[in-house]
């Protein structure tokens, strides 16, 4: 970690375009009060190409070593599973802000075997009889894996505030709990990188539209989510209150600008990089005793 | 498919190299008796390429294809569950064999959101407490997802025949009971592809020596497998007899010439390419009023 972070800050060049900063420190969530409209939903802070032209082989280009060190990880879970790393991206944001171009171009780097994706979706009945935590934290990664939540314990202070689904004094305590629920994974070695892909209200117009516009694309498109958008604003400061409040330094909050795609995707693949090389991964010691073994094989 | 096909049929390449026909006719496994000695481990039976050094890239040439039809599939799950289609690619092979190495480097080409892998493993308490085939039913995929089975159902007429886990009368139903298992699968809309990666015991010895040899493959090493390759006799034996007894129309078998890792990742990318274009899979239908629908955006 040292190392990198080190080697980032000593080259700087002269292209503005290129980062000088790790891009988990300029994305990430300033503590205090959050305006989600003062955050450009078009930036692409830290970005080291051109633009559309090479975002997509430049997140690419991040497969080796995200690839490299999550095999790390995964070989700490299997060789000492007790001592294991683990990793939990969250990911949420407005309808067609991108999680699933998320997870197909950025996840999608990752070998399958290393990775655990949890959709949540609307609670099923057996889910409601239990605490809204108890889905989440059946989902939590196994050691040497990384967990990925597609929508997470977040819903219950998001579509659940919104909509009204439990009293006020309900979900305003819900934000304690989940930061409470975080340090406990935390505390059991989960890095934890929760992205808010901030769309903008006119790009996601552009993006209902054009999944109108395509048959190919009438299957990704729900008519709630025209129900949602009307309630934008409501969707925006139940944002603002999760992001503010469950902005911890064991699970932060990064905001990823999120109206231009190949940024999008690039600066997760990014985030995820740079978590997995601060976590000092080394290949795990052998559980057994090398030379005889390599007798017993030579042997076979 | 018959477009496919056809095109496949016609355009016969004066290259010996070029295949002439479908890989899943290749690899296909005949029916009647099994000899696995008489099958080369060491075969690229329809590799387009030269060998080795345009290996991977073949394999990621597929790529763009997979994903159109697997996001198709994918699709189709979610518009219309009750009448979208499965796959179900099942991988057995003696340990080196290179299961992992096909999930991360065939499979890992498609999107983790149409995937569900699971890895079976010695059974649990729980699992034991249940007919063996219980887990297996629980891991059959859902509409629209491509299932990836490490390792199945094979393993209880596998290991437990070998290692005589129960009695021969008990294990020697069990083909049956696993083609009936198979055939409701598959009638139920399930696409079967069942995959014995055929490595050479000599190949194996070496894949061994070099988990070994690199302190970043120690992970990877099992003292158990040297005890498994003491036995390769006997697991040869009851590979071919489930591979003979189990090789159904609606179930094949395709065996997997898997000393060369290129073209055993080649080979298991290609075959789910084959049979993903065989499903004839189109976009679905909007389940909505599409111009009402845009009205509603455009007043959004």
């Amino acid at each position: 970690m040292a190392a990198k972070k080190k080697s980032k800050s000593t080259s700087k060049s002269k292209s503005p375009q290129r980062a000088t900063k790790p891009l988990s420190q300029l994305l990430r969530l300033p503590s205090g009060p959050v305006d989600l409209s003062s955050l450009d939903t078009a930036a692409t802070h830290g970005f080291p190409g051109k633009g559309k032209e090479d975002g997509p082989a430049l997140t690419q280009a991040l497969a080796p070593e995200i690839s490299d060190l999550q095999e790390r990880l995964y070989a700490n879970g299997r060789s000492d599973p007790e001592n294991a790393k683990r990793v939990l991206v969250v990911l949420q944001g407005m309808d067609t802000s991108g999680k699933g171009g998320v997870i197909r171009h950025a996840m999608g780097m990752v070998d399958p075997q290393g990775i655990q994706l949890t959709s949540f979706k609307v609670p099923t009945d057996e889910e409601r009889k239990h605490h809204y935590l108890w889905r989440i934290r059946r989902a939590l990664p196994d050691p040497g894996m990384i967990g990925i939540f597609d929508r997470s314990q977040y819903e219950d202070v998001l579509v659940v505030r919104v909509e009204q689904l439990v009293p006020v004094s309900e979900w305003n305590k819900r934000y304690d709990e989940i930061n409470t629920f975080e340090k406990k994974a935390a505390d059991e070695g989960t890095t934890i990188i929760k992205c808010f892909l901030h769309v903008s209200f006119d790009e996601q117009k552009a993006r209902l539209a054009a999944r109108l516009a395509s048959p190919d694309k009438y299957w990704k498109y729900n008519p709630g989510d025209v129900d949602a958008r009307a309630k934008w604003p409501a969707y925006q400061q139940a944002y603002a209150d999760a992001l503010e409040r469950c902005n911890t330094d064991y699970a932060p909050w990064f905001v990823i600008p999120a109206d231009r795609k190949w940024y999008r995707n690039w600066a997760v693949a990014q985030l995820l990089r740079e978590h997995l090389v601060g976590m000092d991964l080394s290949w795990p010691e052998a559980t057994f005793d090398v030379a005889a073994e390599k007798a017993r094989v030579a042997r076979s």
